[in-house]
């Protein structure tokens, strides 16, 4: 794990940080409006507790749709694998990713797999608790542990933000309620307070390498050799982030890069090297598809010089 | 107008009424889930005042998507033709009337046209008034006279029974909000409201005959001569009927009987012969694509029998 | 039938004309490319014999798709109704005039209706005839009776060049015939052949006009009183053409003109008002859904003038 | 390496076998149509030369889609990664193989993958050659050499049965070509044709195990130490097979699997884990998908067993 200087890392950036002037910020959410288009930040948390860094990484930023893997690991040990797959399924869509298209012509109606906003939503309606408060706070804990018990915050400018672009979500949300994927006794809304709660945690580069460092590490925290997700359950997620986690770019990436990642709308994306690199990339420039375009070209240069593929 | 006379008139209803074993009853308004299933009635009134009836009229039911035909009237009234078919389009979608698919494909984005849910919720929007009490007063107001004054009332146990069905058009609400077909000013809930209590406004044939009536013969109350609706928007109105009036069987219909008509999930249809009939039909009894079976089969044996056809 | 003078019609025309730049004409066919792209030419025939005119009427151009409304005819003639519609259904497509996406996702797999390519290839697939060049023969025949006996002919620099365009319409012939559509005993290229041919056939506006005029007339040559089609048949072929005639603009031009008619990529378009006038459009710049610009805004207007709206 | 002993593979199939009830053999190719039902092979080749085997490894079968991942293999070395990827995507479709809808829906109208039939007919017609006749010489040299220069041969009453089934294939590369996918150089048929041919190649599954086995190596024939295929290529194949490789139910085999594969509707399966073990599997009994159904219980059985998952 010698392999990456600081001085190496920041070449990198350097000649990535020029692809962002071909994107754009996504304009809903204040805070990273406000972010320069330009920016670009990495962090890598290696298995060893080394950690290296170049760029931008005290910019603080959402989740957004990261989150979908972390409410994915806690509604399987919340649920198990029989109850979550009776919701959603496993396939790519190859569509957009908050498409309507796939919800009508798939039997038996259910979300292609639960890194689309369909099958998220439908994720976040697994999660126990009493109520739409409770489950946020269950869902926040979880996440904490998971980033090494730093604590976090709903950013709550964007999660009131999300308001005024969730009627997409909302639409998905009564469609599946219409469906029968969200049951009788699921309230569209009170699914969808906790959906934006968890979308709008807010984070930083290291936060995100932390949360990746446990996934590289089989579920157990290096620091303190606590078992914090089964292994099963890391391995379902990292296969999802292969196979779904970059949107309908996710194939390419496959190819590119091939490496377990998950992009989020702010412009962050969570990858990770098993068993060596939890990694936190921030880079709000986004492209047609919804990835960070700098980040993206990033990671697929660092993956190609070493040699990071998984095939 | 001497070609129809009470015995033919029974003789057909009676063949037809067989046909409504072969279908459903929609179960989720609680009144007609009471009717029997093989209730057929209908009442024609010709224009020269002949009222001419058989079977079971006194069976009230609500008007659902009848409902459409009429506000879109008032809609032209409210806007006029050009701000109207700038929300919703003119083409028959071939689709199932509550397909998302279609929002979806076509750009810009706006409704096939005005008789599908996703076009009517649209031109509800459109209706003036301060708030959706008022916006359903107008309504109420604009049908009755249509209906040569008779007293209209809102069935409230099926308005609240849609709430319990309403996930698929709320989903479409927002997905319409989502593409700004419904625009700023416009809140999704208040819409539903006004589009949920212009379906639930209850008739019997006799109503439905005499709203047709008005249509049948080019806006004008054939009664005391009033122009209740300017001819063009008839002529509009007409149209639609013909092309997009009975859901994804429109085309059939118009190939077998040839006349402008609309149906509705309570099993009612309204229908005219132009210059001489207004028609209302009930049979509760639905075939697949949510026309009355009888009553189409009823409709379509007179058509031809009598020539009815506009082409 | 007074009401159009040469004077007013040349008029009307002139004012048409200059739509005509906003459009492209079809560049696969050769002759029409050479068409000056502002050609526009009208003639319509009465049923009491009287024939009018304006434009360039002395263009000839090729039938394409007006052709289909001519061997649904002769398929009915052969085959009976039942036949016909248990190949092809009664519903318009909404859908551009080539579109596959419709024929995967209907239920039980056949065509929306015979006005569409696949439904028309199919339709073709019924005219009886032992080889294609019989078939080609017989609706040659049929053709010529319903235009007065005026020899026809195949434009065969038009049929060949079909062939480098027709990668679509063989790709639709061939999922037609995996869906069986066209059965065991078809040959696909045997069918494109005939279906190419009736494509090539050449006309002029007179031409459609006469051939309009039977249709008028209710399938009797208005000038020797012989049944040349069943009234029914001519009824079907109406009502297609109000609902499915102008690709998916029918339902505008419904609104907007209300009267039957066909166009084809030629820029040719067959019209009719009922028992008074078959009418023949020539104009070669085609609108983004593949109809004569200049043709459809001269009929709107002539229809709107004259209230020739069936509706 | 010395983990898998005969009797416990033998147990393994045994089990396995007993799924094969629950599906249906393809029934277009008639020599499998003879194969028992319920048969089931399997043979692994270790990097180390080792050969375990056990079932109905005497059936023959033809590589169907199998072809596909060493077509693209010769593809990317005759033309290069960025002329093959302007022709094909490389994102999975959640779509049937050989659906025609992602066709119409995706810009800029290139196929999804190379694995789906429409990426697949593409991929052959960028195979270097002068005619269809050297193309399939040169695909077999191709298959045979990674095959370790076992000889193999076409099944001609396969290659023919394929011309019954062709339709929708046919119909697929007419719509490629109408799309330009298939360019102006490309006659349809001679595609055809070389496609038809590498599909019916007839292996064992030895041959599938030794061909995997290539692949799990990294492109080095392990016994002779000569690179047979660029590593990188190796990798894009590894991917897609991962990503693609099973039709629809990809995506479940990756989460259930997480082994690269490639399955065929013949029922043979080739799958490999890197470094050690080359797979080829044999079960005709196929599941909805067009999977064999007791051969991916075989392999989702073992995988879990042995840890095999890339994730």
């Amino acid at each position: 794990m010698a392999e990456i200087t600081p001085e190496q890392l920041q070449t990198w950036l350097n000649h990535s940080r020029k692809y962002a002037a071909a994107g754009e910020v996504a304009s809903y959410i204040p805070e990273l409006r406000h972010a320069p288009r330009d920016a670009l930040g990495i962090t890598l948390i290696g298995c060893d507790g080394r950690s290296i860094t170049a760029g931008d990484c005290s910019v603080p930023f959402t989740l957004q749709s990261i989150s979908k893997v972390f409410t994915l690991l806690l509604a399987l040990i919340d649920n198990g694998e029989a109850a979550v797959f009776a919701k959603v399924g496993m396939e790519p869509s190859g569509d957009d990713y908050n498409s309507m298209l796939k919800l009508e012509l798939v039997e038996p109606g259910i979300p292609f797999n639960p890194l689309i906003n369909a099958g998220a939503i439908t994720i976040t309606s697994l999660i126990h608790g009493p109520s739409p408060a409770e489950k946020t706070k269950r869902i926040m804990q979880f996440f904490q542990e998971i980033a090494g018990n730093a604590p976090l915050r709903i950013n709550e400018a964007v999660y009131h933000s999300e308001a005024e672009t969730a009627h997409r979500n909302r639409s998905l949300a009564y469609f599946l309620k219409d469906n029968a994927v969200l049951g009788d006794d699921i309230d569209v809304e009170d699914v969808l307070e906790t959906y934006f709660n968890q979308c709008a945690i807010e984070v930083h580069c290291s936060t995100l390498a932390r949360m990746a460092l446990v996934l590289a590490n089989n579920g157990v925290d290096p620091h303190n050799g606590r078992t914090l997700i089964p292994r099963r359950y890391v391995q379902i997620a990292k296969t999802f982030m292969v196979t779904c986690g970059m949107y309908n770019a996710s194939g390419q990436f496959a190819i590119r890069a091939g490496i377990a990642a998950k992009s989020g709308v702010s412009g962050g994306i969570l990858a990770l090297v098993p068993q060596r690199w939890g990694i936190g990339v921030i880079g709000p420039s986004l492209d047609r598809k919804g990835n960070s375009i700098a980040g993206i070209h990033l990671l697929e240069t660092m993956s190609a010089a070493l040699d990071w593929s998984l095939f």
